[in-house]
């Protein structure tokens, strides 16, 4: 199952490249997609949404909610 | 002796270290800098505006002018 996360701040492939990087790092995660336009983050996998935020925090940007 | 560009297409500070990166690497370049907020990359060196632009471009922006 997957969840969809809306993200602040992307504004191109570059910041998709890094957000895509930590949120795959994650345990838990088995494919994250990440689509500038839609500035939606997809996820499948277990990860609790807190280490989903975590994660795209740590690339510099932030979750403004769920899609 | 430096050169300053106007470059179009820089968003965040991914796009500036991509354009710093490949234009560095320019033989004949010994300093590149680039501000995002003002979108220029200052250039200190002996490399041609070929090159300069033709770096830019490989980082995926253009070169918009001169300042």
């Amino acid at each position: 199952m997957s969840r969809t996360y809306l993200i602040d701040g992307m504004t191109c492939q570059h910041c998709v490249g890094s957000v895509r990087r930590e949120v795959s790092a994650l345990d838990g995660v088995s494919a994250a997609e990440v689509d500038l336009e839609t500035r939606t983050l997809t996820v499948e996998g277990t990860a609790t949404d807190e280490a989903i935020a975590g994660a795209v925090a740590e690339a510099g940007y932030a979750v403004a909610g769920r899609r």
